[in-house]
């Protein structure tokens, strides 16, 4: 089955070098949303944790001999694409959990930033943890 | 920008009655990923959780109209629908934590299913929290 998407905004760093992953990133940026989808931020507030989905818009085609990859930082183990980050995967979707810093009409200051400038997002959702479901 | 993905495999389950997300959810099921991508698990474990990126494959055409949303656990207040889990988003794209419960082949038994039986299913990540980074 295949689904198209629409990219809803663009991610926005002045950072070059960026870290492996967001659970080790401090590096600020902005998410710039769409004009026509500014309503749909409403609530979101400083403090919070939310979770962006975006487009690994920079990576080749997939190709099947590397369904097992070696990630850099696990010594040279071999793990499947579906048990790492890799941004090489079968579909070039990634997840950021990043910390709001401001909202400003369609843009929202965060930290956390693993993206590249320029990355399209594809959606963005509340950091649910399983201990405070009702914030879901 | 537009991108277009193919699923790579299908969320089974018997259960009809679905808690409504995942954090409150002790549902058991299956996701039986396509084999030409069985070997992208390699390493996932029991007792580990995942997290399952798939396609809101029932929900209607978004309108704009629903930008912002009343969901129906946050006393009738108005959201936008990135603040909120609902699928009826710009981009159907859903997002679940599930426990790993057994893995064979190309399949995986899990706990923590709200996804409807056949959900096509994007992408499997590892679940990675801030405070364990090196897991990623």
């Amino acid at each position: 089955m295949q689904v198209t998407m629409q990219s809803i905004g663009t991610v926005h760093t002045e950072a070059r070098d960026l870290p492996r992953h967001w659970s080790v990133s401090d590096v600020k940026g902005t998410l710039e949303i769409d004009a026509e989808y500014a309503q749909g931020l409403t609530g979101i507030q400083p403090g919070e944790e939310i979770v962006v989905i975006f487009s690994f818009h920079e990576s080749p085609e997939f190709k099947s001999k590397s369904l097992q990859q070696r990630p850099p930082h696990m010594n040279g183990e071999k793990k499947g694409v579906f048990r790492t980050c890799s941004p090489y995967r079968p579909n070039p979707v990634g997840l950021s959990v990043v910390e709001v810093l401001a909202v400003h009409g369609n843009r929202i200051d965060v930290r956390g930033i693993d993206m590249r400038e320029g990355t399209p997002i594809l959606d963005i959702k509340p950091h649910v943890k399983k201990e405070e479901a009702s914030a879901a």
